[in-house]
């Protein structure tokens, strides 16, 4: 296995139509439904950087600001963020068209937390992320502090000690 | 339309079983599966509480700590916690039964915030929110600050007006 | 195991939203698709009355008299009425909301039996049906009289040794 | 529009493998699933029949005897017994073939019962069935004991007026 | 086994109505859609005819010229045309029908070729196919010349080598 | 509307994961369940050429020499190829990966047509399409000689009138 990984080598994307049984009463695609197919996609980008079975640990605060039509087309891309021991934080964008509108509207952003795991379902290492683009290393690095806010979230850390993240509020 | 309603007038309730498609290969529920149904549940509560079609605006925090297995029986309880005009805040519980075995485990619980709409699409105020046993004026008050971590989240104000949220981290 | 258990720990609740695919073409919930709903919400009630695997040994007569539209929410409750060593009768009663008209309609009953079975799938006895309130006693007494229907109709029952179903017609 | 109609000019024949979201925790295939699978062909051939978009009105008791495996085919056959004005009863068998092992096993057969709609959802009336063969009069006979006992059941007969039926507890 | 089958032995009928989620923004079925149908019925004749677990291994060009609107009722006929060692060709026709408007109209036809496998997932050999009506008879004889072309479009075969082809184009 | 545009404008790709629904008797997708995803995924190519709502009018030779097993990620690349007035020849690529085992295969290519279509459904003419890479170029020369064959096979094209095919055979 490799000891380091970029992003553009976790990188998946998918597209699909929407379809009706995808919808609700005003012909829009579902939060339920995009957040499955986010799960689908980023589940396959955290295979992909770490080469393992993968279950979803957790789901960071996502909003549903746009509305995507029946019949357009929606586009997910994945890539990984940040590994921590055996757990991966994945950054996914998601992007509706309206073909013969000629319209790409970016829709929805969204960050999902996987954790890799052996034949046996414990977790288990993987790879360093090596960020390179400059949009990347913001990713990087301020997985930090969405980590922290997961963990405070939790239960699983003290306010107090979430330094990175105390600091926006001061 | 009543001004006002209890959350209990609210009680939304779901039973599935879990089903291969609805599995990884672990032979566990996928995530994105379990958002799908908190989604429906939860938009069929923010219903009972507005009378409205009601769209979901954002999902905060969720964290999956517990595989739920193949063939287990899922129970979601959803009610609305607080109303903000437009904008219901929906707590959504999630059960794992493992039948056979007896066992009745806790296993997620989340909050999805629904915007009510009338017929045009447009928001619509809602009925005040009014809780009755300790627990839902718990929910009722923390609503506040998970509401400001989610507009802080959105960009949509900044931390250091985000008052009751930042107390916690003092 | 318990040897006796009372309809009310045998509850068991589900709630839908009509999807398109779910409709024929008078935009209504197709017949097929809530006899499909009715089985698992009542599986899952045989299930915690038996603390077993559950097989669908027959269904009664069921009419259906209101439609339930696309868009509508459908409400299953369904509880065990009596059991005979390794077999459930389950009853089921559906409900449909408009909840933007603001209106629930009851718009179907049915009676399921299940048969519990051990992991050979061999029948195995399950604990008896206490019935505790006046409906519960009702529906435990008129077990009988539909189980003989159902023994006749099965061909397994002479009409003349039907009693209790014959006394219906003098 | 004919006048009348034979019940082989109904015949509505499905085929279908046993697929995994079809089947319980023991491999077979879920009573649910199988009614659906019986609505939706039975359906067609009162479509058939009548020339009509169709309603299901109601579905006589079916029994579920004989388990039918994942990877199993499963064969419906579907045709009118009977018209009564604006209603068709449609007996359908239903037959399980495991390929590979040779066998090919009737498993269930049940009565459903349709009526036609026109444009604005109201009954309208269909041909007159005219059975042909010894089998298919036998059917069209009993369809009037099977109608009695459908009206008993719903309520909308009494149990002494119900001639034919009674005639068999004697 | 039987060392020799006729085409009738392997015929498979499935009879389906198109719903929402079949069909594309213009209410007609998707044509990928149309091929899963095709692909499941042509299976369960070539399984009919070998008494095998069988597996796709290519299918012909296919023609979209008939629109089937949502609605439209759908039925697939496949029967086995020719047998080659291990393999089998499946011809397959599709009709729609518009019940209400007494219509029903031949949409596509189709060759798919199956290859019959062991439980080791090895191809093993299947009985002859013997035609025997006049229709039959051509299918049986042509199947020649599609074979040569799919052998050769899989670059599988050189052109010069396609005898009964390559006459066609003289 | 663009007077031209060059393959990668229309480039589609999707990602997806096998699930058991997906899967024949031996674990392996189904053939017919692939011919779908390709199906979507070229349609949205050809959306994205033509700016048009499109119909399927054609599969070509496809051979499924490659299993793909439950569990695996399955990939699929589409562009178009050559535009032709009103219809485009789409070719897709499939790639199945198995992540744990660090394994990504071609395992199929196939070439859809569509036509573009207007709100009533009919015929419009379509950008032409320019190619650049030494690849594209291959493909749109050889999708004369496809359309030929095409042609040929749906009885349109007298098999002596197709040149660049027939030459081929000599």
């Amino acid at each position: 296995m490799k000891q380091k990984k970029t992003p553009s080598e976790s990188l998946a994307t998918t597209t699909e139509m929407v379809l009706p049984n995808d919808t609700n009463t005003l012909n829009n695609l579902m939060g339920g439904q995009l957040m499955y197919l986010m799960d689908v996609v980023a589940a396959i980008s955290a295979q992909r950087h770490s080469g393992r079975v993968v279950v979803t640990a957790s789901v960071d605060n996502i909003s549903f600001s746009q509305a995507i039509a029946l019949g357009e087309v929606v586009t997910l891309k994945a890539q990984v963020t940040r590994a921590f021991s055996s757990s991966m934080e994945v950054y996914i964008q998601v992007f509706s068209e309206n073909i013969p509108a000629g319209t790409k509207t970016p829709t929805n952003e969204a960050f999902f937390t996987f954790v890799a795991v052996d034949q046996t379902g414990k977790p288990i290492n993987v790879p360093a992320l090596v960020p390179e683009t400059e949009r990347e290393v913001d990713l990087y690095e301020s997985a930090l502090r969405r980590r922290q806010l997961r963990l405070v979230l939790a239960g699983r850390m003290k306010p107090q000690d979430a330094n990175e993240l105390a600091a926006i509020f001061k």
